[in-house]
This record gives C-alpha cells, structure tokens and sequence, in this order.
C-alpha cells in the first residue's frame, strides 16, 4: 500500500533529450533521500527553503551520474505542500534513469501518474476541481481552453460550485424550518423565498451544464468536414484554411480518397479540419471505400462546409437536405460557392440564381473569401467569444458535467415535489442529495477509487 | 548580428506535455527582462543568487500565462557565467511559446542551439572540448557512452591534449636551442631528448587516435547482422537478443524479407542488432530483393554472427569466405550453430564434425549458449573494458579525431626531417602546426564559423 509518508520521486519534464530534465521528489524525507547521493557545498538538510544548489549527484559506487541543481522546497511551501526538491540534471534519458534508480535504492519509490497533484490536493494545497484543471492547462493547446483551465485554476469554478452548494443549504434550512412550523404563517413566506431562489439555482445549474459543449469542443476541438461533390475544390479549401498544400489538387475528379485531417487555430480556437473524398455514385471501389468514409466523417462532424461550385450552380446533384440528414443533431453547416474568381463580381447577379442559404462567396485560388469562411467557422463554433468575466464558467470536465447533469435533476425532483405541494421532507433529501454531487465537484466527500481513477490520467511527474 | 549582451530564451527541456517546463533566459539584463511579466513576494532585482520564487507570469495584457516558479542565478555563479533565470512552468507547449513570446516582447531574442553552452565556452566556464561534451552526454544512451562523455565534460581530455601540447613546445624549445647553438656539444644531448620525448607524443597521439573506433561504436552502437542460409534458426536468435517476440519465426523457409533492426543493451554497451532474410537462390521477386539488402547491411555491419544449422552441418552452401569477402574490413565473424537442443549434448561427437572456427553452440529455442553469445559480441566489439583510471582517453568526436590525426601527420612529418638530420626548422614548423591543431581542439584558437558550426549541432536550450 502507498502511505502518504513515503518519498515519492518521478521525472517532472517531458521524456527526450533536452538541455535539462527536471526530476522531482517529494515526501517528508524528500531532502535526506536526495542527499544521501549530492555533494555540494552546503549539505540540503541545512538549506533553507526556495534555494537553489549545484553539486554532483552520485551512484551507489560513488561514481558521478551527472553535474546538477537542487532546488529545496520546504513543507508547506512547495507545489505538494511536503518537502520537495527538484533535481535539475542534463536532459539525457540515461542520467534521469540513474538519477532515478539510485533514489529508489536511497527510499523513494516512482511517483504514480499525477501523485504530486494528488498529494496537493490531500494536503489541501488545490480542490479536487482545480487539481484537475491541471491536467487541462498541460493539454491545453489554444487561448479558449487555456483561458478556461487558468480559471479554473484558479478557482472559479470551485468557488461557484461552493456558491451554489451554500444557496441550496440555506434552502433546505427554510424547508426544514417550515417542517417544523407547518400549521403556522411563517410557511408562506418560505414557499415564495424558496420557490424564487431554487429556480435561480436551476439557472445557473443549467447554464453551467450547457457551457459543456463548449468546454469539450475548447479541449478537443470542433471538427469541421469540408464535402461536396468531386471536383468542386474542397482541397483547395482546405489548404487555404491549413495554410499550405498538405492535401494534393489536381483538377481530376476523385483525387482525394483518404480523409486528411490538420489542426489549425483561428482566432485562438482549434478547429479540426478535414478533408473528404467528393460524395457521387462510382464504380472505382477505391473511390466508392472513400466516399463511404466520407459519410462516416460526417457523422462526426460538428460543422460541415458544403461546397459548390458557382460555374455549375445548376448542376448539383447534392442537395442541403441529403448532407443535413447525414448531419448529428445541434451540428451546423456552412455552403460556400467556390471558383468565384471564374465568374467575375457579378455577385449581384449571381446571387439571384442561387439558394439564398449560400453563405460565403469564395475563391480558394486567389484566397478571396478565405477571411469570411474563418469569421463564419467561429461564429458556427460558438466559441468566438472568451470567457473575460467571472461571471461564465465554462465546464470542460466530463465528471463535472455529470455530477452537475445529476445535481440537477435532483433540483428538478425537488421542484417537482414542492410544485405538487407534497411534504417538504422529499424536497429536503432530493437537495441532500444534489448537495453530494455539488461536492463531489470539488472533493469535499471523496474516496479513493474515484481519486486513484481522476489522477490516473495525469502524466507521471504531475 | 548578435552581441553578447544580448538576453537569449529558450525552452530548455523536451518539447512535448509534461509536469513541468523549464524556459531558460541568461544575459546580462535577463533577471529585468523576466521582472517585468514576474509577480511575486520579492521582486526578481533584489533577489540573491541560486534563489527560488513562486509567482505570476503575466502577457502584455496582464492576463496571466502561469503560475510560475523562478530560479535566479547571478553572474558568474550560473551555467553560462551570466546573470540566468530559470523559469519553471507548467509543461503546456502553449504556455512555453507564450511565456518566450512575452519575453521576446520584453528584449530577450530566441536563443540559437547550443548558445548557453556556446557562451560558457566564451565566458571561460568550460573549454571547447568539454563544451561538446555536453551534446555527448545528453545523447548518451549507454553507460560506456555516459561514462566517456561524463569524463570529458570533467576535462579529461582536454587535459592530455593540454599535457600533450605542452610537452611539444618543449620539444620546439630544445630544437630551437640546438639551432642557436647547432656548432657546440649541446646538440648531441639535445638530439637524443628530442628523439625519445617526441617518440612518446606519437605514441599517445596513436592511442588516442586508436580509441576513435571504439568512441564511435559507444556513441552510435555496434552494427551487428545476424545472417546464413533459410530456415537456420537466424530469426529465433534475433528474438532471443532483444528478448521479445518482434520478427515472425515460422517453420517456413524465407519468412524474413525485409531487414528488422532493433538496439539492445549488453553489460552497458549498445548493439544494433539487424536480422536478415536468409542467404540462398531464389526466383521469387521480392526474396530476391530480401537477399539483395542482406548483402547491403552486411557491408555496413561491425559483427556478422553467422548461423548455421546443427542437425544439417554439410548441407552449407555458404562458406565463411563468402560472407568475409562481404564484409567490410575490421569487421568481425561469430560462427554459430543453433539447434543444438536437436542433437543433444553429443557436443564431442558434433564438434569433430565441424569446422574448428564454431564459436557458440546455441539453441535459441531453450535459450542455452545465448550469455556465450553475449560474451563473444562484448569481446568482439573490443568495449567491453569501460574506461576506468584517468589513464585511458577515449576519442568519440570526430573533429578532435580530425584535429588528432591531423597534428599526428606533422608529427611524423617532423620525425622524418630530423631523421634524416634536415635543419632544425623544418621539424619546429611542422610542430608548430601539430601545436595549433591540438589548441583547435581545446578551443584556444577559434573562429566565429568553426563555433557555430560546432554548437549549431546542439538542440535548442542548451
């Protein structure tokens, strides 16, 4: 079994070759367990806190592994709140392996995924929440998510699932109150005040739960399928949006047979973009395994960019209603008309001829309209603007969503009951128990399951 | 240009997601530069050298990037003997290319590969030698390789080259005395010094030039090719030297047709080892092609372990004179015969039978005779002694090779004048030279184009 006092060592910097590599120890012994292999000028059981030591680290034969710096944490001023030193050495995975070992002989043993968070959080240095905005922040790759998981960080979610939990303690205090004063006047004005403040409560918990779609899209990014008919130049759209010439165009039809994915960010938002094969009937079972993967894209997509082709207008044989019923539910499409440039501006004219759902007018050759389709992707996303106040939190967590998705509908439950003017007694411990889920949020009740499965899917050294 | 009063920026650990990241600033202005997106308890200006302070990093905005630990080392007590500040984040590739950004904004440039190493090197931390030393260890994947480079970065070798440097300017000292003095007794004494002292410089000029072999294969691992006719079990050995199950081993002749390289670890010492298809006439198309890169790996090889079949001893159609005429000079041929678990322990009896060159018996199938072959590639990659006293050097960069055999050219070329008995002055010119192409190597004498050439090979961060 782990025991909270063990020293705990792991590297802290991602695996490579790298100018240093950082490893870290942490445990009430962590500063003794390093200096039974550092020499330095000062010995690290006489340094103080916050300070920093070059020495040789040494092998259980006293031959030198490598040149370092320690850094000496000391409890409760380090990121675990235990003692802990951060052994800096060159960034070759051989030393870290020998620095490592030679600490598991000394008493250490190898940290577990995200167990330097985990202490953290069991020495009431973060909230469960915020421990696992960690993991968010590491992953975050655009300016939305990594806004997101700062304040999370932070702790604004933390504090408004607190908010909340608060809110609907002082409601059950009223309904217990007015259980006990049941004959008497008093239970009128607690109707009124806990009517009013459990719906405001159900808002903000609805509110909350709808941010998710857009904190899972922030994490992992809105996929966006660019389809049409063949030859109508969704590759050249495609590397316009990717800012080069990933996928190959020719102007024969049925080029592309292979989905080709490529992450770009706009405005600080990642968009998955992807390129398909042109959906029309075929006889080339290559082309007929691409098309088919096509549809599967579709499925998948949260936006699709229809494209057509403005010298053809009339020749679609792909309808807006046979990619909408491809389409998920809440999914959007775009319809672009490409090869602007052959037609001029007559735009006016144009227009007239076509479907009124055109959207972006465009010429992936000369690059007009490019501009347009990205302002139109954000605004398709819902993601274009970022959280700048306290006021939004942004779920990105699926346990969150999930404990917040059951908070509610116990909140719900009550509502209903209370609607039904049935005893105030099923009201009371539905919000028990949506009072729970709030606290399991941010580790108020935990166990180790669900701890031991959270900090899992951190990296080793977290 | 860039001056050295320039404050560089680079991440100095691997790129990828981790616990944390290290950004690191050095220059002389690099503690202001970094203060000025820094928030914490103490300003970074007034803090004291090898200190560490938990705070905030913030962008132009004040929008916070990170929470950040900084480490502060002042001038000359750090790596590059500049005032540097270590910055410890977050391990998001985001959070890095934000923080550089924000610091390239703040008057710090990106820094080149290799320029904190580079400017130790002009600070006089380390000479040039020991300088890419550092590029060695962090690639060194071997304890043979760690502990050579390890040896260097300690000045090992720059202290023999030093040794040796020296003891030729006083061997041109004596010459040059002789030539002042050539009509008097003292060139008869002189001559006799001269002869025996230079004599001992060329002896450790050829050691060491000697020892480049070895240093090579410690850096880039020994080239093993495990080859022989179908079916001989070549596949089966493969697997028991890297210990897993990575070729296909069937009963089927010819199932190996593509060459399969992996690298595997003995007593410390690195070995690339290469399976191949087997060695017979074949019409088939793509056997043929299988032989054909068989033939091309074993010229590239620096050990053939040649497998031949127990149970089928004069059935060879290969002859180890077909497999030396292939091989590339100095390379070595392990014979040996696999399923010997078919004949038993009949090992007497057998061995009459075979040629007297049979080296290992060896059954990959029980495993027996695979620490034999272990033992017989350790002593024919000649690493198997790991350099111990401060007596051995081992060369393993090839400009010092290049600059060694170089000095030894005019070493010899100077042996030769004084033999047969020219002027004094040919002998001190060609010593001269030997003399600056031993300083080449320690870095006494550099130019621009030479440094950057050498620390461009380094990564970015170091």
């Amino acid at each position: 079994m782990n025991s909270p006092d063990d020293v705990i060592a792991a590297l802290a910097t991602p695996v490579g070759e790298g100018g240093i590599a950082v490893v870290r120890v942490s445990g009430k012994n962590a500063i003794a367990v390093v200096g039974k292999s550092f020499y330095g000028k000062v010995s690290l059981d006489r340094s103080g806190s916050h300070t920093a030591h070059y020495g040789l680290f040494f092998d259980e034969k006293r031959k030198k592994i490598d040149d370092i710096v320690t850094t000496v944490f000391r409890e409760p001023h380090s990121y675990t709140g235990e003692n802990t030193v951060e052994i800096s050495c060159h960034g070759s995975s051989y030393i870290v392996k020998k620095i490592i070992e030679r600490l598991i002989e000394s008493g250490a043993r190898q940290a577990e995924p995200g167990e330097f968070t985990k202490r953290a959080f069991l020495n009431g240095r973060m909230d469960l929440a915020q421990a696992e905005a960690v993991a968010d922040l590491i992953h975050a790759s655009s300016e939305y998510a990594h806004r997101i998981s700062i304040s999370q960080l932070e702790g604004r979610l933390s504090h408004k699932i607190q908010q909340l939990k608060e809110k609907l303690i002082d409601v059950c205090g009223l309904l217990e109150v007015e259980l006990d004063f049941v004959e008497e006047e008093i239970g009128y004005i607690n109707s009124e005040k806990v009517g009013k403040e459990i719906h405001l409560i159900k808002n903000q918990l609805d509110e909350m739960i709808d941010s998710y779609e857009s904190g899972r899209l922030s994490k992992e990014g809105v996929r966006v399928v660019i389809l049409g008919e063949p030859n109508v130049g969704k590759s050249s759209i495609f590397n316009c949006l990717i800012d080069n010439y990933r996928a190959i165009v020719t102007p024969v039809e049925g080029t592309t047979r292979d989905s080709i994915e490529e992450h770009v960010s706009i405005d600080g938002v990642i968009f998955n973009i992807i390129d398909t094969a042109g959906i029309r009937h075929s006889e080339d079972i290559v082309e007929k395994e691409g098309i088919k993967r096509t549809y599967g894209e579709i499925q998948k997509s949260d936006i699709a960019i229809f494209v057509k082709d403005c010298t053809n207008v009339n020749g679609s044989q792909l309808s807006d209603e046979n990619i909408e019923n491809t389409l998920p539910k809440n999914s959007k499409i775009i319809t672009v008309f490409n090869k602007f440039d052959l037609i001029g501006f007559e735009k006016g004219k144009i227009k007239d001829q076509l479907a009124e759902d055109v959207q972006v007018f465009l010429s992936a050759k000369t690059g007009f309209g490019i501009k347009d389709l990205k302002g139109k992707l954000l605004e398709a996303s819902k993601l274009k603007d970022l959280p700048e106040g306290t006021e939004s939190i942004i779920l990105t967590n699926l346990r969150h969503f999930n404990c917040l998705k059951e908070a509610n509908g116990y909140v719900s439950s009550a509502v209903e009951s209370l609607d039904n003017k049935m005893s105030n007694e099923f009201a009371i411990s539905d919000l028990r128990i949506a009072i729970g889920k709030l606290e399991l949020i941010i580790g108020v009740v935990t166990d180790e399951e669900i701890l031991n499965n959270i900090f899992s899917n951190f990296c080793i050294g977290k």
